[in-house]
């Protein structure tokens, strides 16, 4: 008895049934099942178009996917192990559907091909789903940069207090990650780009089809020109998770920022009540899970990327099995992206600066002894000398448990004869602030262009990137 | 109007609901019902005798939690988003079904000793899983090693024709690997078994409890001597996945060889037709996708392990809501390595090795030249000599297109005078590999020890680990 | 008594010595001298333009540059572990040789953003040197494909011989794989392409400076235009990172198709004697040593990136000391790569195929059965049914020990009544390539046109990217 | 003209230079100097005492080998390229120096057993030096237990203030950790005492050797007993990885905890000036650069990891150039761990800590709101109404702007009449602790218990572990 399978005529015996259903993929790429008919009925059409089969045929094949389409949506199709994957569960519903026709979508393609084309369609469309996100997120940002223009916070390296800035200008920092974040995924949009179909298993085809009427119809910029590189590539899946990985980086930033701010000795932000859960033992509790989980779901899609690298690693050419393996990771790479987006742009929205705490510790730190040097370079003293002189003060503070702006001229003098009255104006938070007026610096005026600068450039990237996702 | 979460008292508004479901976990984590059940059990029982609640609120409790446990497996029991989590969930339930009394169960007890709990009493119950299976495909290797004891096959290195070697020699590898893979899977066993109830959210209880008749009831042979320790430890976690991924490494090394050894160029084995796929496209095709499968799926292990370590990367103490994430990952694995180790046993039982392709292998090439080498070492020609000699008559049949077995003893003696007839039996592949007879060598009286110690070794195993998981 | 250090003003103790060993970079980052200094230069002009600092002490400064680099490239200047880095080393070294002035230099300027400009120059630099590699290594490609145009061999999926194709296109596979990777360098590029001076430590500076004079001289497209931003930014090295990675993931595939080409049993290539070595025990051994070190070198590039992803992971703002790692992983990746592409060209050079056994291999196995049922769908058979038939003909050859060309017309006519005598051309080995001549197949015209486009876009990516080069 | 190499009579050609430095590791494996030569010495005394070369061989052997060792470590051996690697430098070095007898002693070796008994030495060395450092890390911790054990600080999860607790509690934590780290080093240690020579090549050898007196000689617990095994296991090195990645983890999360406490906003202790460095702008910054450093190492260490875990996957049987890569990774582990546990020796040892301030912490918090519920349920309120009731009075304090302890008593009743004035003494820090006194808690007598255990298991574990270690 010879094996029932679309591929059986050659073998002796059945599949094994735990062999079958470790080798299926129809429990995770039924999510390819838009792609799979969209590809499908582009195919028929081409096949039609070139005389490989006929009108008639085309026409019932591509009705009947679209009515597989519609009862697939409608929790009408049961998909079957025994058939493998979406493919082969999409034919097998085809066939049931419209018979002997169906039988025929499957000239000058393979399952190799037909995968590759899947993949390219579903990494396209997850881009702009998830450009979609980052834009949104950004214009959160900026809406809490504008709305905390001139509230001063301390800026830290190595979490130390380091010089005042503003926070807007602080928080602007994740606009400009982001905004590469946002260039990077535009760009794995490219990279996905090229038509595969065609490539057959390996080899092209022996049909005289026309791959370019497929590149026209599903809107590619470029064809594969190599189909063993067409069915062997999957570049496009591991620069999406490579752009996620950056990503989640980012967003692991401002989730650790976001929960030190949150924490009772910093207390720089509340996040809304509604955006944090409380403890099954302790009554006083308000987490910040959601940031906390986004920083720890970072390893999760920096493990994906390691995942397909891991199995690329090796593999000769043309398709191999071990490359089923390309799709689990990236459906959880795009859905966990997708989420954090979604959740933080709320996080954000509903966050509340507590502008006077902010302020406060900027009054009762260190943070402008840099200004104090500076000012002492202006009177021209060598930047190596300022620098140490104001180490000096900034320790005989700490020793009388005092601050830069506590101490009087005289006590100034005695560290260097430059020292004027307009010192203490000079080491102000507001003058510390506004004095770096540099380009890209943390002054009022600088950080309004930016703001200014920013919302320009995302309204302009979202513009351009719009005709890659209308059909 | 207050927030309805079972910690909602502090809170002023309802969790957002998309929030609600990121942070959720019950998606996945009611996999560990039974062992939250498990424990709750033993945690009122604990609660009773210790005088911190009734009696009967403890027998109430344990008859609602079998009866919670018995609908749960029937599929008569709702899991809730808004519950979060298998625990909130089952206490839900449990008050539903016995109310006040169940509102006691949580007594002495967060959700962070809780769940790590749970986590280990999971581990444990896994590995034991575990250790069967790799058990089980020991045997099969075993099997297939005393099958084909004396079947001569050309050992490999540089994947270069090196040696010849017995295929029950090569073969009998992977059972050292398994080993290996066992011995590191007891060792996470016990580094998971530590009982870590009673640390509460993170600093110990008020109530007077005796974690020491948990740990006997639950079987521990320790207990968390630092109640902070106790809920941000994931160590035994991580060791799982790193014992996991080795075992990968293991299985894609096997499988690289069962793929090169089904290729047409090698023939060395052939798959049974009952464990092969074919094509869509291609009739002749009998593809090993098991093992192709099993090597990809290193890459997503490998993954999991770097995804946690990621993860827990400087995390501060004590419990973080980060820490959700070594679950997926983790129930992965297991799902994995189990898969795997199933597939491959069968892979391995069903394989036929193709003795006369591996033997005639040998007779065509130069496999025998350390041989030649050793010859003339024991006629007294220093070894670094006697190899260079050995190198240039390889090279020299080369040029003339045969063998070593093929040369004239006069062809012999123009490269050293050592040479005598006896030259041909030393070269012969019986005797190259029976020559190997030092401690773990692969002459056949070497591989029978090795297979007979193997053998005692796992039965001993066995034995041995089998109290670990008797209930 | 103070510290010494540059920084010292503020301290009490001097550093100990094993913790500033540990907190030291200089063993490694004196690899940036060359831009350090070339950065340092613009600074002072810009300063000087800027009236911050005059022009005298500009040119001494400018003078005392060339100096030290002239020093440090003819070995004559040590660099101290007490100076830490390369920053104040070279600082150090110039205020030694020019005095106070030199002191001026770091007026406007912390490490910060020093680092990053010397980061961002570094990886612009070595992007240029593996874009050339890459080339090059193109070119080996394109030579070998020209040179073997039309010489035959099977292809293979799931390492099962599948389809007839040529050797060109099956290596010019690893052109497109390169081409991808070109293009991703670029980005990487453009990437690095932002100019991060003037930033300071991370909220700008208090002096007039010119940002864009310094983006001119050193020709950056793009400024940061958020000092944070600007210091806290390694997204560039991360996309360096992991372009490598799926370079490495490229060059591992086609060294496990070497290794396995060169092994007794493909026997389709040999390498030359040169680029191999021996055994110290195996007369007889020739490895294939250098592409089984670029395959084993893929895990240690993964591994740098994988290091940088998982130390960016959750760092506040702005610069932290974790980022000094972002170095040693960097330097190795670009030695790796660039050591990885030089030996490539070479074994590529030098490797001949060996296309009497390519052949061979073709004649002897079903990767015809394509064709065979390719040809009744001609004659009008439905596909699905075709395959079966095909499989049934080659399952027949296999019990029969022959294969499709040794089939009489009767027996062939068994299996279906289509047959006739053109079955005999149809599934002879050049019919099967040429058939396939579809846009990007494997027949020889598809190749040929195939060959002239890419080495057209090759000449195109050189000639637009050469500009980025230019000094 | 045939090749030099010690393996070349097989070459027509030299090896190319640039293949021949891309191959060669003598630039790394240098460092396994002393263990080669070690291994050397027992295998010549073995061949001497089995009569496979003359005891006047052996004795110029060993003596060559002393006098080589001792010039290395002179500084007065080159090293060279041409010769590959450690073990035919050594070897090229013995037989410059002895002559003919030289040549002797790699009879019944290959260079992949011998490099796999150097591994495994060097493993088991380091593990030694690893532990050594770990237990004094583990002391330094105690110490700082032992001296601050009554400070109160708060105990976080989710960095919110959860319970007040020990400072001593909290820093034991880390105790455990790496006494989790001793014990899985301890295993690798155990992993790597297997000796690999006499494996040969791959095949065991045909010389009458002694593998139990090499065993001996080397005090290894056990022995390969598959040949095959013997040369291409590196479990034993993907274990040290594993487990060093793991204590970096721990590390890391110790140092964002310094980090933490060192900011402004926590300051609840300060590092030694001597262990921090500075800014060359900043004249007030005192960084915590040890701690971000270590932090930052882990992705280091992750990395080797997941390089060596990438490089081994899907390698087939038995040695491949590929593993040459172990090393590298390897070492650079060593290097990192023994340094991170040197400077964090210091770290502790050097750190004040700030009681008075991690108190007043503890006064101005909600950290006692679970004791609040604990005095409900004790009080006969069920624990989840008891959570209510507390967590609205937080809320209420909240919006009042104060404490718990600043309520009156008819503000406590109107929430619950089950509060007496005895709620006040329930809910003071020193209450909160010492009420937490079941195994593992917090209170004071608990953790004087913990550190009398914890010093005591140290103290056996460095007594049992010692005799592994003696020479």
């Amino acid at each position: 008895m010879s094996n029932e399978k679309l591929w059986g005529g050659r073998f002796e015996k059945k599949t094994d049934e735990q062999i079958n259903e470790f080798q299926a993929s129809i429990m995770f790429d039924w999510r390819l099942y838009a792609e799979d008919i969209q590809g499908s009925i582009v195919h028929a059409k081409m096949l039609a178009q070139c005389g490989i089969i006929s009108q008639e045929d085309a026409k019932e094949i591509i009705k009947g996917l679209h009515t597989v389409k519609q009862k697939f949506e409608n929790d009408e199709l049961g998909f079957r192990m025994e058939y493998e994957d979406v493919h082969l569960n999409l034919e097998k519903a085809l066939t049931n559907l419209i018979g002997e026709a169906g039988g025929r979508l499957h000239t000058a393609r393979s399952r190799n091909d037909q995968v590759a084309l899947d993949m390219h369609l579903y990494v396209r469309k997850e881009v702009g789903n998830v450009l979609a996100l980052i834009a949104k997120l950004q214009m959160a940002i900026l809406a809490a940069a504008k709305e905390n223009i001139e509230v001063i916070m301390p800026g830290y390296t190595h979490l130390q207090r380091a010089q005042p800035i503003l926070f807007s200008h602080h928080f602007m920092t994740y606009f400009w990650m982001l905004e590469r974040d946002f260039a990077r995924f535009v760009r794995a949009y490219h990279s996905a780009d090229y038509m595969p179909l065609g490539a057959g298993a390996l080899a092209g085809t022996t049909f005289p089809i026309d791959r370019n009427f497929v590149q026209e119809q599903l809107n590619f910029q470029g064809i594969y020109l190599n189909s063993l590189d067409a069915v062997s590539d999957r570049d496009f899946v591991l620069e999406f998770l490579s752009a996620a990985s950056i990503l989640m980086v980012h967003l692991s930033r401002l989730s650790e920022e976001i929960i030190l701010w949150s924490s009772r000795e910093f207390s720089f932000v509340e996040l809304d009540d509604a955006h944090c859960t409380g403890s099954s033992m302790m009554p006083q509790k308000k987490n910040p899970d959601v940031p906390e989980l986004v920083r720890g779901k970072t390893g999760r899609v920096v493990g994906n990327l390691v995942a397909l690298l891991t199995t690329m690693k090796a593999l000769p050419l043309a398709y191999n099995k071990d490359m089923q393996e390309d799709k689990e990771g990236l459906f959880d790479t795009v859905d966990t992206i997708k989420q954090c987006l979604v959740v933080y742009e709320q996080i954000i929205s509903g966050m509340k600066v507590k502008a006077e705490n902010m302020r406060r510790a900027v009054e009762e730190d260190y943070s402008n002894a840099t200004d104090l040097a500076d000012y002492l370079v202006k009177k021209g003293v060598p930047f190596r000398q300022a620098h140490e002189i104001s180490g000096k003060i900034v320790h005989y503070c700490i020793e009388h448990g005092n601050f830069l702006k506590d101490l009087s001229l005289d006590e100034f003098k005695t560290f260097s004869d430059k020292f004027d009255a307009d010192v203490y104006d000079a080491i102000k938070p507001e003058t510390c602030v506004n004095a770096r007026n540099s380009l890209g610096g943390t002054s009022t005026e600088q950080v309004k262009k930016q703001i200014v600068i920013a919302g320009k450039l995302l309204e302009n990237l979202l513009k351009n990137t719009a005709p890659l996702f209308s059909e």
